[in-house]
């Protein structure tokens, strides 16, 4: 994980890189699950994707489809791809393509659509849509040529400096989003010619403090997967929710799962919500904890720490020292200025987290339990002791340990 | 200070908006000082720019012109205007123009040059002229072009979200640099045909962390000039250095300079130099400081305190506690994360300075002493004792206290 190299390439057609990703096939946030058991965002999600793709031309025709099994569901961590909250990808969504260049994987995720009502959150109507499709037709193609006149973007040295600017990387990318624009837009300027889209599309980028997310994210899994199937590593490689269940998995143990219910985030709520409404923990986000970003980075955040609910500056710095207890590693290149410069904990060790009973803790948005409505709030939630139990006794089961 | 509104609304040419501004006059630096006492490096940049206006066809030229008295000096904060280090302002330069809304005022800096040999650090040969030369007929107009399309960029929030991502504003620039072009770039794009010109200045912009402080020193000045000539106050209203003397102005004291020598700041020096290298402390660019950023706002960044040998981040949050004893207020707008979100030290008031023996904390870059060389380092210095000491005298006399 620490000689990783990961550097954003392009911006591509979903279906044209991720091989198997064709007509009626969906990709979804978390381990594996089927329609009945989804929870109501992932559902809503799926509608609109299907309604986007022009597989059906309602939102209840698509229903109609997905409870009559026309649609094949797969985890996004299958593909080499991951997404944020629901997470569903389909082929003519444009994705991020992230190259791990010390280990030569390539890993994917979707654009972010910004904050409101999204499909990520479970929205699904016309103006979800629509803005999905100016996505794919608009926004993708010029961050492409951006990207693709620059020779790609190495994120490192990014991260590092985010990471100065007091972003964790999860639910505060506020400072890379105004470096990947500050890096990209000379590129920009001179790769794009018509200036009212390419202002469109800055201001669009500008408006939204999570557009690097989406980077982020398979940032973090370009950075996470070549770690997989290290025999008798008790490091983690994944961690996802789908909104029913939250699953990891650990290197020594492959592309095994080993799952537990999701469960509810502690949090702070937009005007008129309650903890009433929030649907189970959910995403592939947590892949930015995976390595040592995210809840594990909250010392870099106080801003975020407020944000979530999770106190003060001193508390941000107790979330960060306590996740050394359950990491195997200081990462010498991503470092906190509050605590001098001390490096980020890194590579979760299953045996530290069933040893000390403390899990992950995760900063993460709450989406509404019913379709169509949104984000509804955001905060903090721990992965579930019995994963890390289960994946630690098939490791031991495997390595012979009785 | 408090009630400040200040907006970046335009870039235009020194001349065209500085009264008296004209041929062979020239503003820099600190309090008055004539030719014979001025510093190596203030003394290299006036022949530079000399030559940049054609005043004098050589180095040599322009300096027999000066000390022949052809040119005409006079402190920037005599006309509006601040200038980081050397601080010579001519009328053919560009300046960024900031209006305090709330008051009406307007203030002006010509634009940062980048690192490396520049004017403001006494270099002048022809790749200095050269670049200033691109600044006024390039940078300056595409800069225009897009602050007028976009009605002018308020500025209190920028600096507001740039100190919760590790800005102190005076050597720390990396956040408000990416987020002025993050702001800005949506109307360069719409307003600026040419994509290769526009490329090549987002490419500068964004190769230098400090070109936003050009932007922050005025907008300091246009929050401290409302504040001058309050009978009976006793607050700063402005500090300045011209390598040779540092000044302070006294709200009740109306524009009287009062001023003590230099010294020479502590810090860390680039390779090859040293302490004995160092000018004395110069430049307008405390007017930071004047309002509770640069030194004062040392604990939002950690990053800086160690660029500058300041120490760890304990150290940092210490420069901030300190400057809360001499000052009066907190600014309930501009906050500090890593002190969860206290004020920053605002209004520096010369009894709490005298009484204390405290003085001002300074962050600085330091340049060499001669004239030609450029940036040595950069560190920390105080301002000097003797400065509070005369203006409380005067003040005292002027409101009759014995």
């Amino acid at each position: 994980m620490l000689a990783a190299d990961p550097v954003l390439v392009d911006v591509v057609r979903a279906g044209d890189v991720i091989d198997g990703l064709g007509k009626h096939v969906m990709l979804h946030a978390g381990p594996p699950i089927d329609w009945a058991r989804m929870c109501g965002p992932m559902k809503g999600a799926i509608c609109g994707a299907a309604v986007l793709e022009g597989w059906a031309k309602t939102l209840d025709e698509a229903e109609q489809m997905a409870v009559g099994g026309e649609f094949s569901f797969h985890p996004n961590h299958h593909f080499g791809a991951v997404g944020p909250m629901t997470g569903i990808t389909t082929q003519n969504m444009m994705v991020f393509a992230i190259e791990n260049r010390a280990f030569g994987n390539r890993t994917y995720c979707t654009l972010n659509e910004g904050l409101g009502k999204v499909l990520r959150y479970g929205g699904n109507d016309d103006e979800v849509l629509e803005r999905l499709r100016w996505l794919s037709t608009e926004l993708g193609p010029i961050l492409a040529a951006g990207l693709q006149a620059l020779g790609g973007l190495p994120l490192k040295g990014i991260i590092a400096r985010g990471l100065a600017m007091g972003d964790e990387m999860h639910q505060r990318n506020a400072a890379c989003t105004s470096l990947f624009i500050r890096e990209l837009a000379p590129s920009l300027a001179r790769s794009v010619a018509d200036g009212e889209k390419l202002g469109r599309a800055l201001a669009f980028i500008g408006g939204n403090d999570l557009f690097f997310l989406n980077i982020a994210m398979p940032m973090a899994k370009s950075i996470a997967d070549p770690a997989m199937g290290i025999e008798g590593s008790s490091v983690v490689t994944a961690m996802a929710r789908n909104g029913t269940e939250f699953g990891i998995r650990v290197s020594g143990t492959g592309d095994a799962w080993f799952t537990a219910p999701c469960e509810i985030p502690q949090g702070m709520y937009l005007p008129g919500f309650s903890e009433a409404d929030a649907n189970p923990d959910l995403g592939d986000s947590t892949i930015t904890e995976t390595i040592g970003l995210g809840s594990f980075a909250m010392a870099t955040s106080p801003a975020v720490a407020g944000f979530l609910g999770a106190g003060s500056a001193a508390d941000a710095l107790n979330y960060t020292r306590a996740m050394l207890e359950i990491t195997c590693a200081q990462n010498p290149e991503w470092t906190i200025p509050a605590l001098d410069f001390a490096g980020l904990p890194t590579g979760i060790d299953i045996r530290k987290v069933v040893e000390t009973g403390s899990t992950p803790t995760i900063n993460t948005g709450i989406a509404h339990r019913e379709a169509g409505v949104g984000q509804v709030g955001a905060g903090i939630v721990r992965a579930p002791f019995a994963c890390f139990e289960k994946a630690l006794v098939a490791l031991a089961e495997r390595m012979g340990v009785s």
